[in-house]
C-alpha cells in the first residue's frame, strides 16, 4: 500500500513574508529592531543553490525585519485543511471535556463502589474478533482496514470480545469470578445521516465466572445506582427484561436447528423497526416453519411472567431464571425499575440468557430538533427513535466461539450519548466551569521570575494557578480571573516583594491584604 | 471495499453438544434434571427444513440434557482467534491498568495545578492533518487507510496538529491565551522489531496566545513538577534545550532558503541515530553547501550559551531567547534541570523556537534485557537507545500551514512507556493491589438478597463492596477477601439478620462483632 496519497493534501509553496498582526503587536519592540550581524568567519552571502529559492533569498536579503517576527521556518507546506473532525467523530473542547470527564468519573466510581477493577484493550484489534455470522448489524458497520502489513484490523466496534480474547489469554491465571470494568471508545462504520455518530464511548461492567443470575441482578443493581447517583428516577427510564433461553425453548419445540438460533435472535432483534411481514419473511428465509413464526411472534408479546409461565410451563430454565432474577431484584430493591417484555433478545449473537435493555425513556420525548452540541446531537437511529442507553446479559458460550474454554459470564455496555441527552432533557446535567484556584501576576516584566515563585509555593501546596505569562493591563487581568472563577488574585509588586510579602484579593469580597510568601496557603 | 473478508477468519461449523465441566458444576443439579415438556398447542416435532440440521436435531431429540447446560445457542461460529493483541499493541489487565490510571492521574493533577483544561481530538483523523513534506520520521510512520467512504484517514501519530485544527475552528471565539493539556493514544506504524510499539498514550501541555519564552518556561516548571511529585531529582533526568533560530541564523548567514529550513532540522534531528558522514551527505543532497555544512555542525556542537553568543553575537533573537529562557528558569528555581546543547533540534517540521527534549537519563543505564512487561518493553528504539521521555517546544507558524491565521504556541509530549521504565528502575514505581473495602456474602443461599441489600447500604454511603454472588465455603470467602485487601468481612447469617443485624469481621485483627444494619458505616 502507498504511504500516503499526497495527491489528497492541495500543497501550496507558501512564501516566508506572511507575518501575523497578533505577533508583530505582542513582541518587544526593541528587540525586533535589531539587527543580525553575521560574525562568522565567512563569505556571508553564497549563492542560492535552486532558481526556486530566488523568492525566499529575495526575502531575506534585506537583512532588516521591520518589527515582525524572524519570517516563517515552516513554508513548504500549505493545505487548507477541514477544520472539522472527520464525519461522525467528534472534538472536546474544554466544556464538552469537563462534562465527559464527569460521566466518566461516575462510571469509575460506581465500579469502585461494586468492587470492580479496570481493564483496557486495544482500540484496533483484529477484524476476525468481531466476525460472526449472525447478521448482525455490527458487523455490517465495522469499521475495518488492511494495515500495511496486509493483516485485516478492525476499530473495535464493542468491548466484549477483546475482554473474552484477554480472559483466554490470561487462562488459570485469573481468580474467579472476576468482575471487570472499562470506559473505552467504540467505533461503527455507518452511512453518515443527520445525527449518526461514527465513535462513541462505552462503559462496561462484566461478570466472569458466575452462572446464577445473581449477577445479573447485581449487574443491573450497578446501572440502577448509576441513575441514582445522577438523579434519575425510576419514572425517567425503565429496564425491559427477558431471556434468550425463552426463544430457545420454543424453537427446541419445533425442533429448529440450534445452529440457527443467533441467527434468529438477530431477526428478532429488529422486531421493532421493521414491519411485521418482513420479520417473518427474513425468518421463513433461514429456515423457521411458518407455524413456528405465529408462536414466536405470540411468545414475543407476553409482557408478564406468569402468563409466560403459563405457555412455557414452569420446568424450563427461561422462567426459572426469570423467576429468579425477578425475586433478587425484588430483595435487592430496585424492583420498579424493571419489567419483563418477552420480545427483548438484544442484538448480539453471543448471549446465550438473561437479556436486558434500557431504550425509550418512560414519560419522556427527547426533541431531536434540539440537539445541538457535540455530546447531543448524535444518539438516535434511522427511525429517529433512540438508540439503547445501555443493554446486555448473558455470554456463557463466547469463549468456546474462539477456542477457549467456556466460563459463564455476563456484563452491559452504557454509552455515553443517550444518556447526556436524558440528563440535559431532565435538567440533571451539572454546571461544569472551569475553576482555577488562584491568578497571580507580576506588577512589573522583571518581577515575573518572583511570580513564578509564587506559583511553584502555591502549587506544591496543592493549590491550582493560573501563573500570568505576559506584560498585561490589570484590566485584562481581572477579566481572565473572572473567567477561569478564580477565588484569589494574588499581584506580586516590587515593594511589596522586597518585603517577602505579595499582594493578596479575595474575589468574591474584594477584601485585599499583604500576606508573606511562607504564610501564602 | 468489502464489508470484510471472511476468508481470512477460520470459521468452523460447530455442532451443539460441547457442554463445560465448568457449567455442570455449578449449576444446580435439581433444576438440570428437569425437562420441558412441549405444551404448546401445536405439533411438537415438525421436520427440520435442511438436512444440514439434522445433527443438531438429533441432539435435542432426546429431549433431556443430563446434568448440563442447555446446549450452546451460538453454535455456528468457531474459530480459533489469536489470543493477544495486535502486534504493537497491549492490553490492560488490572494491574497495568492501574499503573496507567495513576500515571494519568499525575498527568492530570500537574495540569491541574498549572492552570490547565483538558480537551482530546478524534484518534482517526483526515491524513491530511499529519501529512507534511519535511521528510519527518513521523510521516513515514502514518498508520493511515482508506475509510469504507474512500477519504484517507489515519490514526493520529501526535496530538499537536488536531490541536491546531481545533483552535483555526473556534477562531475567535477562544479567549488567548489558551492553556490546554491532552492525554491520548497516539499511533505509528513500524517495522516490528523487539521493544518496539506501535501505540502509546501522550500527554501533552499546549499554551496557545504566548509569544514570549515565559510560556515555555512555565512549560518545562510543569514537567519538573511532574517529576518532584514522582520522587525523580535533577541528578536522574535534565532537559536539553536549544532554539531552532540558531540553525535558522546559520542557514540565513548562507542564504539557504527558508523553505529548505524544515528539511534541514528533520536531518539535523538525526545526528544521533546517523554517522557524521550520513548526515553530511543528506544536508548536501537537499541543497545546502558544503561549507555551511560544516558551520552548521560545529554550531550544532556548541554546549555553552556563551560559546554560542560569541559566535552568533548577542543581536539575535535566538541568543536572546535563550539567554531569557535561562534567567527565566533560574528564577523558577529549576536551572539544576537544564542544560543548553545546540544539537537539540526536534524532529517535528513545526518547530520555529525553543525546542527542548529529555532524552537519556544522567547518571542511569536501562536494562534492556530486563524488560518484560507490558509498560516495560516497548520505550526503546532500534539501536537500542532511549527514545525521548518527553520533548516539545515553540511552533508559531502550524495554524497558518493548515490556512488559519498564525498564533503563537508551544507545547510538549510526554510519552508514557519510558517514564514507567525510568520509575521502575529507580525502584519508584507505586505498590498499587486491588483494595475493596469490604467483601459481602450471604451465609444462606435464601439470604443473597439480604446480603445484596447490606451491600447497598454500605455502598450508599460510599464504601466500596464486593458481595459474594455464589454460594462459597467461607474458606473461599476468606481467601477472595485476601486477594482483593478488604478491610471488613462482613456475614449476613440467618438469626442476626432476624434481629437486624450482621456479623462484622475486621481483617487486619481478626476482631468480629454484631453491628445493627443503621449502624454501619
Amino acid at each position: 500500500m502507498s504511504v500516503s496519497k499526497l495527491s489528497l493534501t492541495r500543497s501550496i509553496a507558501m512564501l516566508s513574508t506572511i507575518s501575523s498582526s497578533l505577533l508583530i503587536l505582542n513582541k518587544p519592540l526593541t528587540r525586533a529592531l535589531r539587527f543580525p550581524i553575521p560574525n562568522l568567519p565567512l563569505a556571508t552571502n553564497p549563492r542560492g543553490l535552486s532558481s526556486l529559492s530566488t523568492a525566499a533569498i529575495g526575502n531575506n536579503a534585506g537583512g532588516g525585519r521591520a518589527g515582525a517576527l524572524s519570517p516563517a521556518p515552516v513554508t513548504e507546506d500549505l493545505q487548507k485543511i477541514d477544520v472539522n473532525p472527520p464525519k461522525g467523530t467528534r472534538d472536546f473542547p474544554p466544556e464538552d471535556m469537563r462534562l465527559r470527564s464527569w460521566l466518566f468519573f461516575n462510571f469509575r466510581e460506581v465500579s469502585r463502589l461494586f468492587g470492580f477493577e479496570e481493564v483496557d484493550f486495544p482500540v484496533l484489534e483484529s477484524e476476525a474478533l468481531f466476525v460472526r455470522k449472525a447478521g448482525e448489524e455490527i458487523r455490517d458497520q465495522l469499521y475495518c482496514f488492511e494495515d500495511r502489513g496486509n493483516r485485516r484490523v478492525a476499530l473495535r466496534p464493542e468491548l466484549t470480545p477483546s475482554l473474552a480474547r484477554l480472559v483466554i489469554q490470561k487462562g488459570k491465571s485469573l481468580s474467579l469470578p472476576l468482575k471487570w470494568f472499562a470506559v473505552g471508545q467504540c467505533w461503527r462504520y455507518e452511512r453518515m445521516t443527520r445525527g449518526r455518530r461514527r465513535e462513541h464511548y462505552q462503559w462496561n461492567m462484566d461478570i466472569i465466572g458466575v452462572p446464577e443470575v445473581m449477577a445479573e441482578a447485581e449487574l443491573i443493581s450497578a446501572i440502577v445506582t448509576f441513575f441514582k447517583r445522577l438523579g434519575i428516577t425510576a419514572s425517567d427510564v425503565g429496564f425491559k427484561v427477558s431471556s434468550r433461553k425463552v426463544l430457545q425453548e420454543v424453537l427446541r419445540r419445533y425442533s429448529i436447528p440450534e445452529a440457527l438460533f443467533g441467527k434468529v435472535c438477530i431477526i428478532i432483534d429488529k422486531i421493532e423497526k421493521l414491519p411485521l411481514a418482513e420479520i417473518k419473511k427474513e425468518l421463513e428465509s433461514v429456515g423457521v416453519l411458518e407455524e413456528a413464526i405465529e408462536q414466536l411472534l405470540q411468545v414475543l408479546s407476553i409482557k408478564s411472567l406468569t402468563e409466560l409461565e403459563e405457555i412455557l410451563g414452569d420446568s424450563g430454565e427461561a422462567v426459572a431464571d426469570l423467576k429468579q432474577l425477578f425475586s433478587l431484584v425484588d430483595k435487592f430493591g430496585y424492583s420498579e425499575w424493571i419489567q419483563f417484555d418477552a420480545s427483548i433478545v438484544r442484538g448480539l449473537a453471543y448471549y446465550t440468557g438473561i437479556v436486558f435493555e434500557m431504550k425509550q425513556p418512560r414519560n419522556t420525548w427527547f426533541h431531536l430538533e434540539a440537539c445541538q452540541t457535540n455530546y447531543s446531537d448524535l444518539g438516535f437511529d434511522r427511525g429517529g427513535k433512540l438508540r439503547a442507553i445501555c443493554g446486555g446479559g448473558r455470554y456463557d458460550r463466547l469463549l468456546s466461539t474462539f477456542g477457549g474454554d467456556d466460563i459463564p459470564a455476563c456484563g452491559f455496555g452504557f454509552g455515553d450519548a443517550v444518556i447526556i441527552e436524558l440528563l440535559k432533557e431532565k435538567g440533571l446535567l451539572p454546571e461544569l466551569g472551569l475553576q482555577v484556584e488562584n491568578i497571580v501576576c507580576a506588577l512589573d516584566p522583571g518581577l515575573q521570575g518572583a511570580a513564578a515563585t509564587v506559583a511553584t509555593i502555591l502549587r506544591e501546596k496543592g493549590q491550582s494557578v493560573d501563573l500570568v505569562l505576559e506584560s498585561k493591563p490589570l484590566k485584562w487581568v481581572f477579566k481572565r480571573a473572572s473567567r477561569i472563577n478564580a477565588s484569589r488574585l494574588i499581584l506580586v509588586g516590587d515593594s511589596e516583594w522586597q518585603k517577602g510579602m505579595v499582594g493578596v484579593k479575595i474575589l468574591s469580597t474584594g477584601e485585599q491584604q499583604e500576606i508573606k510568601l511562607d504564610e501564602l496557603d
